[in-house]
């Protein structure tokens, strides 16, 4: 009997989920459940293969996909179920390391809903089916802000009246569970440059950049929200607050335009007017594809120069999420904006992926890292439950 | 008989002038108007003594503070006058150099006023006061968004629908006469490194970078509007375009107040709760004053770090305006956190404000250059005008 625990990361659109022995943090499966609210399909793979069962309803929700997914733990033999961990995208201020759910905690995470409007109800929603189809099930919440809390005040701050930060109008950061994968598997890529001055770059459909010094978050390029620093696939990334105001002072959009506008029609997609996949970009002979491309390289080169300012130098650059780890051309791109700090990329290593594709000697090594942001979830929580339970002799 | 041009600055509450000898471009007078609206008071100083005469109303606006300074000028022994410059915050795309003040030009500037609100109608009142005042005088109009349109086009686009970036809505970038002042200066102040990698800071109560090379803007902080980039007396700099629509869509705040709180109550006078004034905060015990001070020179060293990216590496830094000029502890804290780019500073130079501040072999020089914006005007109008008036044999 393998016991496991379930990491859980809900999205507006999907549920994906890993499961991990909860002594070796070995792989065991994961998958996910896309297509939620509409026609939902789900996958799964790895060396346990989940009982097979009734599949989600054709308008499946994240209730529904979740009591399917644990059905089928449930029913898978040789499992047995220990906790569920849960990514959860904001924790405020007060949410710094990975907490226990109960229900002083939930009320405490449904309060913070404002601060994250469009992704935490999908995260609070997850952790409510899971109490619903399994009650006594220990639960787990891992936070994407967490990871920053670490940031010196000055890299918190917006310099906005002081009782609007004092209420917590601070630059959280996001990405926080990928940032501590990719801290937690460094030491194994870079050796001792791994606690040297690090920039890691995010690059999925969302983006950001964090700067890592003894492997702890000193900056990152997101702020409050995760709208702000690089440009994304669909989002705008920094742009003038002036820019905001005018949109709608001058312009008369409403503010819920503005924000449809910068969130989800900005980016790849908004510059190219083609699409906001950089596969479809780099395949595209049209030049409003390559201009997106180059101002996504840009922009990233521009961010991640304010990152060696803070850290005073630079040792490495870890590429990682789908972009950073998919599309040696965005990595070579901005590997050459960056050259003046030593970011010496060797072509042939960057073209066939390999862990470390910098030259031999280059000043910053350079290195793709494959993301995993369940693994930091299955790690909190066997590190939690492991807390609960008498030690053994 | 002297023939003079007087450069004019208008700004909300003031109207700073300089009268310069048309054919040497040698400093005759300067001073300025203050406090207009107000109890207005005025002053001025230098080689040619402007006539006395009657003082402005009690509630002087700027058509009456023109009409004044055009009257004194008239009066004064020996000076003639053969044109006023303006300085006019925004050029918009189409103005990239100054331009010689019609009917035509006129009408196009008004149809900028939408990007600049705040400024432009001032510039524009200032231009229409002296053709009032002194029908007949030759005008020409210099941007402050002029000297920025050499940069690259991706450091000029923001990450928005292209539909938007074609209609206009770009980073114009601004402080543009106070940067030609410094990029024409330098060759005698640091030779053939002037033409290099350089970032000169403008830290007045308006706060910006501009990466300069071959003495060429090639990119700067702000934005499509003045707001964006650093932290600044009482502006907030660069924040999460999401926390500027936080702010209206869930604290239910009006855009004209968010506008107010980002341009009027952050900055210095935010962060601190006590002044915008760096000399009152630097005396000032309370820890509130030091940390909105250690705000302003920690976002200054994140947004060169941005410009030593965008730049590919660092030869020169240049302090200008007010803050920069004056305050030797916020220029040591910039170069202390930018010194892994070498700007490795003379403590004793610093404090002398002497011309070169930094140490002999510093691998970045830095420099001290008084700001003087009136006189790329004054040139500007010169050859303007000298292109009016057929060559002499």
């Amino acid at each position: 009997m393998s016991e496991a625990i379930l990491a859980l990361n809900a999205g507006s659109s999907s549920l994906k989920f890993a499961l991990h022995a909860a002594d070796t943090l070995a792989p065991l499966c994961r998958g996910g459940v896309s297509g939620l609210g509409g026609a939902a399909t789900l996958a799964a793979a790895g060396p346990v293969a989940l009982a097979g069962g009734v599949p989600p309803a054709p308008r499946c929700d994240h209730a529904g996909a979740v009591a399917w997914l644990l059905d089928a733990v449930r029913r898978t033999p040789g499992l047995r179920l220990r906790a569920a961990g849960h990514r959860v995208v904001h924790g405020g201020r007060d949410f710094s390391a990975p907490v226990r759910i109960d229900d002083q905690a939930l009320a405490a995470l449904d309060r913070l809903v404002p601060l994250a409007p469009a992704h935490q109800p999908h995260n609070l929603a997850a952790i409510r089916a899971v109490a619903a189809a399994w009650p006594g099930l220990a639960q787990v919440a891992c936070f994407d802000t967490a990871f920053h809390r670490t940031q010196p005040r000055l890299a918190q701050l917006f310099p906005i009246p002081r009782a609007l930060s004092d209420e917590g109008l601070l630059r959280y950061g996001f990405h926080g569970l990928s940032y501590e994968h990719v801290a937690a598997a460094l030491p194994e890529v870079a050796g001792a440059e791994a606690d040297g001055r690090v920039i890691v770059a995010h690059l999925g459909h969302g983006a950001s950049l964090c700067a890592l010094h003894g492997r702890r978050s000193i900056a990152s390029t997101m702020g409050f929200t995760a709208l702000d620093g690089l440009m994304m696939g669909t989002r705008s990334g920094a742009v003038d607050p002036g820019l905001v105001l005018h949109l709608i002072r001058e312009r008369g959009l409403a503010p819920d335009a503005v924000a449809d506008l910068l969130n989800d029609r900005s980016g790849l997609l908004g510059v190219s007017g083609l699409s906001d996949d950089v596969r479809v970009l780099q395949d595209s002979p049209d030049p409003r594809a390559a201009e997106a491309l180059d101002l996504f390289a840009y922009r990233a080169v521009r961010e991640a120069g304010s990152l060696v300012a803070a850290l005073g130098g630079l040792d490495a650059l870890v590429f990682t999420a789908g972009i950073g780890e998919r599309a040696p051309r965005v990595r070579a791109a901005i590997c050459a904006g960056l050259s003046a700090f030593g970011t010496d990329l060797d072509p042939a290593r960057n073209e066939a992926g390999e862990t470390r594709i910098s030259r031999d000697g280059a000043r910053a090594a350079v290195y793709v890292v494959p993301a995993n942001e369940e693994l930091p979830i299955a790690r909190a929580a066997a590190r939690l439950l492991s807390g609960d339970r008498p030690a053994r002799g």
